[in-house]
């Protein structure tokens, strides 16, 4: 099977080689010409260009959201009906439309998300063991065939995703909202909130595990929390609902109702 | 050197087991005297019971806070002048001024926190190296003297911590607020707004890191919530402040506030 990457970043980088490792045809493009060159001399593809998009089976969009539907748009004549176009961003609802009313008639239309990733970006620190044992989300939409769908879960398979899970783009995008964008907003928040010279000597294992995730990449996850942004806004809202009760408990003096949340987190923590 | 440990819970049996293999003469006392024949067969201490306080030269609280007030007000009679007690307790302020009001004269007092811990309890999960390359944090108050105060740093060097930090009290509790109860709080909230069936097919490793620590033992946490009440509602403000300005920056599509956000986040964190 003949797939063509388009943006060969860390992720799309990672899916070249690992697609080339387990026999696929892999073919690519990238905008600036040095990850071409990194990605055929490491032989994660066999040849860069645009024409070879047109040739191929599947075309995986390895950029943010909105530069997907950038390039879409404006390659809208390599693509040819039959094709299956997938993408790797990690949302969904706000591009998904966007993508299915300008593809050309025919072309199909299957959507997923790699849960893997890395503090690095670049096609320099492209590496397909990420994938090993991650989650690997399919969001099915208008223009997806079962087929087309059973094909990108076969790509899911062979880079090594542990578990594949077949999601509306809407539940999709909730549950990145709240198990993946809250967590950054909140790492952020954590470490903004800092007032104090001596943090160093206080940071325990608990403080760095929290705080790791905010050395973010501002490019992307500004991007992405704009494509979510109203999802998001609300994942925000019910979290602080939960912290205003440990200030209520708190501030009533009521240790059973405190004890009563660190119960509840405790048994719900150990069932993930 | 003897040393007396009143409570051998999780630290305190691990604080026995490391001083004992120093060469640390070690007593040792708890309510349930299972604890006592467990840290006997191990080898921890020499000898169990409350008679041999009297004649040891440190004296190290094991208890949550408030029970080394109980602890010392129920047993005045065994302190004698010349000793040196300390305590691992989790926050100071509320507890040492207790203490210090009610130990007989000439007994001294210097109270530090060992940052260290387990998401177990009891001296079945004791072990030592919990301790390498974690902090301790002393809190030298009234009753401190330099004498006291460097015996109890060798203390921390000898069970191997890698950074022993002198700190004010009230500075240790608003550090811990920050750097610990926090997190701890922030872990709760997020696990206790999960709404998703699917969360577990959701989860990716930062999600995991940062909700580890909402299993947590409530009997414990309870009591160093309310110990450091005030300051921890302070930093749970500041932090609810910080997450305010993401929220500001989607509602009002600032993407340039909002990066500027993860810019701060950024470089903060890579100081820690």
């Amino acid at each position: 099977m003949k797939v063509f990457v388009a943006g060969l970043g860390l992720i799309g980088g990672s899916y070249a080689e690992g697609l080339t490792k387990k026999g696929y045809e892999v073919y690519g493009y990238n905008r600036t010409k040095q990850s071409e060159t990194i990605a055929l001399d490491r032989g994660y593809i066999q040849k860069a260009g645009l024409e070879y998009l047109t040739l191929s089976d599947v075309v995986i969009l390895g950029f943010y959201p909105q530069l997907n539907v950038e390039f879409v748009k404006t390659h809208l004549n390599l693509f040819r009906p039959g094709q299956i176009v997938t993408d790797v961003a990690g949302t969904k609802v706000e591009m998904i439309p966007q993508i299915e009313s300008i593809l050309p008639e025919g072309v199909i239309y299957v959507s997923h998300h790699p849960m893997a990733g890395r503090e690095t970006s670049g096609i320099e620190h492209a590496n397909y063991h990420m994938f090993k044992g991650a989650n690997y989300l399919i969001t099915p939409s208008r223009r997806s065939t079962p087929e087309a769908i059973e094909i990108i879960r076969q790509i899911g398979k062979d880079l090594s995703f542990k578990k594949i899970t077949i999601i509306e783009p809407i539940r999709h995008d909730e549950l990145i909202g709240f198990t993946s964008q809250l967590p950054h907003a909140m790492a952020v928040a954590l470490v903004n909130s800092d007032r104090y010279e001596e943090t160093s000597s206080f940071t325990g294992d608990s403080f760095r595990d929290l705080t790791r995730i905010a050395m973010i990449n501002e490019v992307l996850w500004t991007e992405l929390f704009f494509e979510n942004k109203s999802i998001l806004i609300d994942e925000i809202q019910q979290f602080e609902l939960e912290l205003d009760k440990i200030k209520k408990a708190l501030n009533e003096n009521d240790k059973d109702a405190l004890a009563k949340l660190f119960i509840q987190s405790t048994k719900k923590r150990s069932t993930f």
